[in-house]
């Protein structure tokens, strides 16, 4: 296993240490992993004046399996627009092909607590979140801010999806429902957007060689609020990248917890970037009290999902679930009656209870 | 007042008719009232086959305020694209040049129970969405769907905004936050978008006319996280279609009553277009069971944004609060020991209370 390690900026680097820590319990128990870390974001235009340079895209390009902590901060707020930390980040996803982003948004019972929704609308939420990544106004041409034919400056962008780009995000989609609850729900707003429309086209053809997997559409809008009225009606949701980035991030906050969801980001070969779903938090950086568990989760998706090593995955997460009941909470997610600990403290519980 | 009355599709002729019997009630007590009922959406193609035909485009035109049910229905969803009941809904958007569209989002403390989220995090939640509505990638050219120059299907839509169109939504956004608790937090993705990116620029320039109003940013992602974590941190919102589109039914499903909820959609004159948050609702239309309350609320802000009468929308406003406290609810906001009772009879208890 050749994994390139990329902590990133603001809490990034102190989240991986912890993750990595488990990587090199793994390794001390037998498993073949070898490690390369490079930076990425802020780190990485510090070091080379890029968000994403040769260096960094050499090691990711030749990795089965990449992870990563976050990107940004208020320092690079003031770059010009392709040197900025989230620049680097697109690069990567795009460079990679790195086209199925994976989210899920479950609730562990331990933290119920922690949800701004009432317990019984959320008990129980397991919702998987798949967005595509490397397409639609993410990517599309044309592009820019520019004065238009009346004469007046104007910025615009095109949404885009082309028949291929939609079959592939359906086909991981429909794969992830059958081995789950077999219910996807894909997200458009084909009433308004022909974009949309033909995604929706293409997904009712895709959906023809999956028969047991029950299929639903729903307008983006209409979601946004179901994920409020009811959220555990969904099973799958599949959806194009700009709605999935604000539907998931939506999902995410329904279990209280951001700090503990993880996220897959994976290529046509099941090669993937792994990282938290939460941001780099910067005003807490450096200070040791974030919750790695987002990151550590992550890494048990990467077993998973790029290595096909279930068992590994298994362990990783039961090792989580133990700290949790055990009553280990970093800050983020402290309640009373809890044991509050820091970031590496909590490292310590993980790697103990593997 | 010259007000064009559009019952439209599903539940919406049975709201309308109980916010028509509090304009005759408002007409009985001396307001000069003059109302024209023309169809659109479905029932307008039904009629005449277009949703939005020449008949209806006349009157709303010289109409002061148009009073709109809700427009939509199976039985259209297999119509041409152009045929649709929401593009007649778009229609007289552009056509009447309805670019503001403003929504709240406010909890009654009476149906506090309603909501999904813990009462701590609703309670006295009041925020006002302000929603560009005639621009951005609802009506951006162009679009289609079409084979692209590597041969294949794709489909496309351009995200648009001119300095113009930010300006003028923008001053609507701050004017309201001025009369509110001068708190404004502009929605955008300009990480990501150029036409964001400008969509900020622009915002913040308008800004300086408005010294008093403490102006923010936030990613549209952040956004739909926030809205959930903690949306009391919000006053006035704005932001473009479609992300507009997207946190505003989101911020009406956080009251859990979206049969409360009204809206309106100004001009640059303040003529305006009111109308419900929710849908058609077909499942429950003509069973007297719908709950018109959103409908005569939008008469309310009818009475204030484009005739001026901030008291006759009080008025209006109590009499609702006064019923609600009554204890009479429809069957949406039902709760044990209140009082169920029919949109008709929701529609009485109103005008007693006027
Ligand atoms: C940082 C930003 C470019 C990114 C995105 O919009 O994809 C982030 O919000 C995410 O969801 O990973
Ligand atoms: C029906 C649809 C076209 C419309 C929109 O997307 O604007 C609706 O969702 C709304 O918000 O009024």
């Amino acid at each position: 296993m050749k994994i390139a390690i990329l902590p990133g900026d603001g809490i990034g680097p102190e989240i991986v240490a912890q993750a990595v820590r488990v990587l090199e319990k793994l390794k001390a128990d037998g498993l073949a992993v070898e490690t390369v870390t490079v930076p990425l974001g802020g780190a990485a235009y510090d070091q080379y004046g890029e968000p994403y340079p040769e260096a960094t895209r050499d090691v990711v390009r030749t990795a089965d399996a990449i992870l990563l902590g976050a990107v940004g901060g208020p320092q690079y707020d003031t770059l010009p627009r392709d040197k900025r930390p989230e620049r680097g980040l697109l690069a990567i996803r795009k460079d990679l092909g790195l086209f199925g982003n994976l989210r899920p948004a479950m609730l562990y019972p331990e933290l119920a607590g922690a949800s701004t929704l009432k317990p019984e609308v959320v008990a129980g939420l397991d919702i998987m979140i798949v967005r595509e990544l490397t397409g639609d106004i993410y990517f599309g041409q044309p592009r820019g801010i520019h004065v238009n034919d009346a004469g007046e400056r104007e910025g615009f962008n095109t949404m885009r999806y082309s028949e291929s780009e939609i079959r592939r995000i359906a086909k991981v989609a429909f794969e992830i429902a059958q081995k789950r609850n077999k219910k996807l729900c894909s997200v458009d707003k084909a009433n308004v957007l022909e974009c949309t429309e033909f995604w929706k086209e293409i997904i009712i053809d895709v959906a023809k060689q999956y028969p047991d997997v029950e299929l639903s559409h729903m307008y983006v809008d209409n979601a946004a609020m179901q994920l409020v009225r009811n959220p555990k009606q969904f099973d799958v949701i599949v959806t194009g990248n700009i709605f999935g980035d604000i539907l998931s991030d939506e999902a995410s906050m329904l279990t209280g917890s951001i700090g503990m969801l993880p996220s897959a980001s994976l290529d046509a070969n099941n090669k993937g970037l792994y990282e938290p779903c939460h941001g780099s938090a910067p005003d807490i950086a450096g200070k040791n009290v974030a919750n790695p568990l987002a990151t550590i989760l992550s890494l048990a998706m990467m077993m998973r999902y790029t290595f096909a090593r279930e068992d590994i995955a298994k362990r990783i997460e039961t090792a989580v679930q133990t700290v949790l009941r055990q009553g280990y909470r970093t800050a983020d997610i402290y309640e009373a009656g809890t044991q509050k600990v820091s970031c590496s403290g909590m490292g310590d519980a993980v790697v103990a209870a593997l």
